[in-house]
């Protein structure tokens, strides 16, 4: 069974497709795109190891003319660097590359942030095809058109929007995922249950058990409406000015506490499930929503491995990294906070004392 | 005087002001940008030498805060490693830039290839705002959004579509421009006349001793009327697929001979010219057009400095240069050709007979 999302941008539309086994069924996809000459694939080496012989065998039989560039995995390797030596191999592909030519995304975020920018830059814009192969990346880099790479001045800093003609997601390869990295993408899927959905909210409580042993229908399910939900805010605000802030919900405080305990000590997910949890004690003790809401919400997210808690956060310094987070406006520090189950709000009077006492609250 | 030709291209449209001493007045144009936090300006050492003084007193005096981001000039430095010096030079910047900040690009087609390339990818699209300072970015670069960098295989082969928000052209920098540059500028405004506006070719042939002086009004009604033809085509087909191919008259060939007499050892608009002279000259045997026309492009070309004769170039190697341009489709040569002066048309059955005989011209 494959699911299909409809991504509504105007001419830039495109579907995204969730299923089983789907990664065999890549040249399939890829030949019934028009006017395509040649279409190289772009991977990191611990991606390709696992799925490279696949893609190219399914791109093989379909008679589409591939080739793969594999760079070295990590996420520190999400370079201009790297992006350089990915343009060297590009350019040396014969025959060369032209302007139908296709660029095929594989992997977790950083070969489609990395391998998305590649295709935003080459020849001033070439397609690009994504298929994700990780949690986070399924519900959430593939919506939204964002490609790019890290600066040591900060992540993201170099990039460009651009949409791909597709998304393919094969949710047999959650299976070789490390643990800790489906959980780190289960925390988005509660942020978008949170803003906008409760009934996912009940849908995560119930397949606690199938989720956590990734089952292909359960996950097929479950990325198509977190999917939905990311398309939903995107298709409101492709230039992520207004409602597109709210996909900000549990990443103002957690981008600071990611900072601050070390990007590769805690995970992305982690990080953003105790930004949620401090949100939601803010939003309580403003009298926005009902501590019984955020007792559900923390305890899916216990139940689904994510952290609620954690001593040794030193206030002044969350505050100081909140600051100076590129979505702080001029000092001000804004938070989306839960108004109620499935629903939120952009705040920009928070204060240092509300951030303290949540960061107090996640102590324990 | 100042002139202001409207780039209409719905809501990225822009205007272009052509004039003498709008240096001095780039403070009082950039303020007038809503939303502005800071201002960086990117350009060369050689132009930030004459020049980048100049633009952040303008800036000063208008009360925006602005920096100078000057990288080695030359075209070898128009690659992505110094697109990543910049990068370095612009996050380093304090207060940092957000995502309010403008780029200013200040010089000739590579600080305005290269800033606005920077431009397109820092924050995933900064504004930016063009200050060319040679003819040919002034006619050529200040419209069509084409932003970017060489790669060792080939030129432009890294970029991104970006608009401007503004293009702000002095005359007067005009004057401290090698007379080579210069004359290989009115290169691209002999292909404008061309294929455009045969009125054009005569404000060419009636204005040379002015033209050639730098005369400011002179200048300002050449490159105004010239960025007015461009912008035409540009807005009936701002990507690229039909009409705008006829701004590639006189570059198939010439692209060829630059690439086989050495980017540096002819200039850009030399090659263009002689590119022309092969291409009337295939008109003309084809019964396109009638020689007398043709001869006064030549004429024009002449008396404004260009070569329209070259000996020495091998039929065999041009032929096999343009075949692998990358305008070129499957091994087909296209070629522009006059078909009246003021009019030109696509045509995409050129033979290897056919450019023999216009080469075998071209060596007189």
């Amino acid at each position: 069974m494959t699911k299909t999302v409809a991504i509504d941008l105007g001419e830039r539309s495109y579907d995204v497709h969730v299923g089983a086994g789907l990664l065999d069924r890549l040249g399939e996809a890829v030949s019934a795109i028009g006017g395509l000459t040649t279409a190289v694939v772009i991977s990191d080496t611990t991606v390709a190891e696992l799925y490279g012989r696949r893609a190219l065998d399914s791109l093989s039989e379909a008679d589409v003319a591939a080739s793969l560039i594999a760079f070295e995995a990590g996420e520190a390797n999400k370079t201009l660097q790297t992006v350089g030596v990915v343009f060297d191999r590009l350019f040396a592909i014969e025959p060369a590359i032209d302007r139908s030519s296709l660029i095929v995304t594989l992997g977790g975020g950083v070969p489609g942030d990395l391998g998305g920018f590649v295709a935003a830059t080459a020849l001033r814009g070439l397609r690009f095809f994504q298929c994700p192969t990780t949690l986070l990346a399924d519900v959430d880099a593939s919506v939204g058109g964002k490609t790019g790479v890290d600066h040591p001045a900060g992540k993201n800093l170099i990039g460009a929007f651009h949409q791909p003609v597709g998304v393919w997601i094969d949710v047999e390869t959650l299976g070789t995922l490390p643990r800790r990295e489906l959980v780190s993408g289960l925390a988005e899927c509660v942020k978008h249950a949170v803003i906008r959905d409760a009934g996912l909210l009940e849908f995560l409580e119930d397949n606690t058990a199938g989720i956590l042993a990734c089952e292909p229908d359960v996950m097929a399910e479950l990325i198509a409406r977190n999917v939905a939900i990311k398309a939903s805010v995107v298709a409101a605000d492709e230039r992520e000015a207004g409602e597109r802030a709210h996909l900000n919900f549990g990443h103002t405080v957690g981008h600071a506490v990611e900072a601050f305990v070390g990007y590769g000590e805690i995970s992305h997910g982690e990080a953003v499930s105790l930004g949620m949890a401090a949100a939601c004690r803010i939003a309580v003790t403003r009298g926005l929503i009902e501590q019984e809401a955020t007792d559900r919400v923390e305890d899916a997210l216990r139940r689904l491995g994510l952290p609620v808690r954690r001593a040794g956060l030193p206030v002044g310094e969350i505050w100081r990294i909140m600051q100076h987070d590129k979505k702080a406006l001029a000092g001000q520090v804004r938070m989306v906070l839960p108004v109620m189950l499935g629903s939120a709000a952009l705040f920009d009077d928070i204060t240092p004392r509300a951030v303290q006492e949540a960061v107090e609250y996640l102590a324990g």
